[in-house]
């Protein structure tokens, strides 16, 4: 399953050069991620009241294209893959067609002391749900 | 007293119009403010240990010259007033000698169960340090 | 007319008290008003290419209830007034029927050269249809 | 060469997890970076007056320990290599000597009508006294 979601650019996420500031592709990211979980059934509200806390342990992005002020951009996100304890969530960054950004973050499963604990299964069955279909993973 | 305080201004705090976005002189007033205290011997931290809490209940700007990238700022901060459970501290924003913003924040004092408390009094001597001097707040 | 948009809280506004950090509610004053102006047919970026430039030169927040991660807001938006050469536009922040936050901005409308210069007539009829109906003003 | 700055962590960059919002390494990063330019002679202004546009093209980060508010935090920067078009450069933010997050941007040289363009020797020079003393780069 991809997830899109939509994403108007507002004044506050631009910088001098007149494009969108780089840090903000990881707000998006998590923007994105984020209304993927709600809408497979599994907001991330619900995990903390779980006890499971999902810190970022890496994060990466690749600029192709600016975005700009007022943009409608379209963040799509999936789960490209998830292990015991950690799960890799893509997310890509549209104009149109035109792709302006990607990357991932990968989330480490942990409990509310902090230590690295396993998924449980209603999360990894939820993760199934928003793993890319077959052979179309970019 | 006044507090001043050296600020660099990044590209993440630019707009596309070429100058420091509105809100993040909201920022500028926490940075200023915090230093101050910690300046006065009272961090926010020791306060936050002691179970005070001091959120905004009111915050003001008025802009009068834009802040550009790679200024160095001063932020200039005092206390102009406070209540039994209230303290008001202005910010000023300067490049060199040029006035570019100025506003205002009211902090309210409540404890943690967010019920409004009376200032203690070890803050009220802290503040009364942080109060601009006879006759020369703006 | 009041204008009303929708916005979920990310993470990234949150701060360590758990709730939206005060500096963000200026961002959602813009995004608040940009969606108005849109919705009046006259978005920023025809402004712009216009000639027309509108920097803020006051922003003021009061706080009177806290949002929180994930919550559902609105952003309500209307011109409380202007004149041949302002704007001043009110947002409200609300979860639900609860009014979390209030405050306004005031534009001016400077040319590409900063000088301040009137709003045109196209500008200020659009104005009026931002007007808040008489007598329900906040 | 290593540069090191000091960043004092404001309520502004924490979440409601208590923690630096992960996004914000990616501006502590800039604020590393531009310091160590200016520091070996070549502020990015001056680039910019040159016509040369530095856009990232690439941005990574590893989280290892949690930044926390009021920290006071230091940002070591150094390029880790350049070639003809582009430059890459790590930053390590640390609290004390607890290396907190690790990660790099890549760089693209491009000239005002944003065409890739030859990074200029007098940049070259500077990304020189810039780079990682021999077999200390970690």
């Amino acid at each position: 399953m991809y997830y899109e979601m939509k994403y108007r650019v507002p004044y506050a996420d631009t910088d001098q050069m007149g494009v969108v500031y780089y840090a903000n592709y990881l707000e998006y990211f998590e923007r994105g991620r984020t209304e993927m979980f709600r809408d497979a059934g599994m907001p991330y509200s619900r995990m903390e009241s779980e006890g499971i806390i999902m810190p970022v342990s890496e994060a990466n992005c690749r600029y192709f294209n600016s975005a700009r002020y007022d943009d409608l951009l379209t963040f799509r996100s999936y789960v490209s893959e998830y292990s015991r304890v950690r799960i890799k969530i893509c997310t890509e960054v549209l104009r149109d067609d035109l792709l302006l950004a990607s990357g991932y973050v990968v989330l480490a499963c942990v409990n509310r002391e902090f230590k690295v604990t396993r998924l449980p299964q209603w999360m990894t069955r939820f993760c199934d749900k928003c793993l890319a279909p077959e052979g179309e993973t970019k």
